[in-house]
């Protein structure tokens, strides 16, 4: 499973001491022959130090090696904390022999405090000595990502000739720009550089970007794919492009998925689709004004099937819809006929985690799904205890 | 106090039985000798039934009178709910002998559902003949417009030859678009009708255009200012423009205020001041993003002054600014330098109701402030139960 689930990677997870518990430094090696690499990262203007020096690293399409820790996210830090992430990427370069211009860092964790460079380091060594590519190591390395995460993300699948495998974390400041919180995807595809860049950019657009949480985006989001071109059966010419494309999407809604149902404090999962829209993006904004609604929240969390305010969320848009004609549905129930009052509201189940929302636009034939979660007590209790 | 403490106005607040308790239905009437009447309303395109009305019939400058009830938004209550609001138009222009056209009507509450018509047509006519210029009938109408308000909201100013007075009502889906939530300004200035007009859209935009309590745009928000040229001491050549200006300014600020200091389930009040911004758009755009961050929002009620979510707010704008020089005090302690860890942040008090930010953007010289508030577990509980 994960991150060592395709042929050419190992992985280790260990103890540095930079949370209060359990494991939080985590190792992820291409062994090859291939060593492409593609990433995407926060659009935050304010990113963290790894994001600095990560977008730099990969900028050639080749990583040889990604590093993670949990329990700080050396952001906001200034030079200093630039010059931490450097030091981390050297450790790792020196114990595995390779650049560090070829190794990725990503941390998460509170923004602005400096990482324990003395607990860190050693702890690179220790990594490096325990590299596998059993699934104990690639569960180890899940498992030093998380924060607030109350379980481990990942996930796997494959085509002919290739496997794809990833884990991720994140639960909280969990809203996309171009990528949202850390995610880790090898695959031993055969395949060149910019045909992995511009797949993992496409599935990054389709899962991790209509992950939607809590509506703020994070300094840290990171997103990297590499290929090892490792599988015995690969075909030198290459894998199937449309196929890999389909897995690698699987495997990101997956995580994404994952990230959702595990957000901080959440009692319900919601899936917003908005259906009949003029183009995908209009889809995905009528979504997105919904999902960042807290009144829309709390009442999920109240379950309280109020679409009036899914219609005032989507009226604050600029998305082709007719206020007279727009239909809405939850969980099946089109309680919103032509902008007004539809079936009885009463028919709406929602004790159940699962939420289907469902716009009608009636504009087009486009359609986007946003994934988000109610707003509960559970997350402001997490979010006004977090840092103190 | 109030919607009549200018000359020229009588004011009305009653019991429909829209509401479970208390008064639920307001009038304010203009006698003049002038009846020129300014409005803005809500940018949501989901507009309620009174908003299509009150637009059409202040579109003429005048307006002698305006009905207001809690207990229902008659908002996406489709043709039948518009026929609703225009019969209760006609109620009151029916009492005053005055034409529906001079009727404007607001209205608040749960959205998607019926007004009782048979409970809100014979309270216009007791509103009517309750009609006298007191303190008790202003206070009475400042009281039939609150929905989750704890408190009414009412202000007052005045200069050379008139007087402003003010009610409004709002406490949830605050968030401005061109307006938001309710209010009723009333002077008794001699002035033209394009100068209250300019005058009211100045006023609201440095003032309820700020308020942002958590995000949500209305569909209902209405704010209106009617003229009555009624003071006794008016100079027939109109009032200094400048010092009404200021006047219906600050009682549209000390609304907002009151709006944002008894906003559902708020612990803190929150000023958040962007300074040497490259303009005022821009001040308030970055202001307005930390106001809409439930982490930050949430860190505030738990006492915690988080910078990093300040900071990774702003980051999310495209605002003039350098990630390596922003700095950010909270209540006065400039915790951030640099974009970087500043002063100790224990020495930051966070312990009584008021909060305030401020961002140095070192880009230019503008400079706005937006008033928002904490995201508190009464927030969700009160959010969660609404309409249930």
């Amino acid at each position: 499973m994960s991150v060592t689930a395709a042929a050419g990677f190992t992985a280790a997870g260990v103890t540095a001491g930079l949370k209060s518990a359990g494991r939080d430094l985590a190792l992820v090696v291409n062994i090859g022959p291939q060593r492409h690499a593609a990433a995407v990262f926060t659009s935050n203007r304010v990113a963290a130090a790894p994001v600095l020096w990560s977008r730099q690293a990969v900028s050639d399409g080749r990583a040889d090696a990604v590093v993670l820790n949990s329990g700080g996210a050396n952001a906001c830090t200034g030079p200093e904390g630039f010059a931490d992430t450097h030091h981390t990427a050297e450790r790792v370069a020196q114990a595995l022999d390779i650049s560090a211009q070829d190794v990725l860092v990503c941390s998460t964790g509170l923004i602005g405090e400096r990482l324990d460079m003395g607990a860190l380091l050693p702890a690179v060594d220790a990594a490096a000595a325990a590299l596998t590519d059993d699934d104990g190591a690639a569960a180890a390395a899940a498992e030093a990502i998380r924060t607030t995460d109350t379980v481990s993300k990942t996930a796997q699948s494959g085509g002919t000739g290739f496997v794809v495998g990833g884990m991720a974390k994140g639960a909280g400041m969990l809203a996309p720009g171009m990528a949202t919180m850390l995610a880790v995807l090898t695959t031993d595809a055969v395949i060149t550089q910019p045909d992995l860049d511009a797949a993992l950019r496409e599935a990054v657009r389709v899962s991790f970007n209509r992950a939607d949480s809590d509506g703020c985006m994070s300094t840290n989001d990171t997103v990297v794919a590499l290929a090892s071109g490792a599988h015995p059966d690969a075909d030198a010419s290459g894998v199937d492009l449309r196929e890999f494309q389909a897995a690698l999407t699987e495997v990101c809604r997956d995580l994404a998925a994952q990230l959702i149902a595990d957000a901080e404090g959440a009692h319900h999962e919601i899936a917003i689709t908005t259906i009949h829209a003029a183009n995908e993006d209009e889809a995905e904004t009528a979504g997105r004004a919904v999902a960042r609604s807290n009144l829309f929240k709390t009442a999920i969390f109240g379950r309280d099937p109020n679409w009036g305010r899914i219609l005032s969320a989507v009226g604050t848009t600029d998305v082709a819809f007719d206020p007279g004609t727009i239909d809405v549905a939850v969980n099946g129930v089109w309680i919103c006929r032509g902008g007004g009052i539809g079936e009885d509201r009463s028919l709406v189940d929602l004790s159940g985690r699962q939420v289907e929302i469902t716009i009608d636009l009636k504009s087009g034939d486009a359609e986007a799904t946003i994934l988000t979660n109610d707003l509960t007590h559970d997350y402001v209790h997490e979010n006004s205890a977090y840092s103190s």
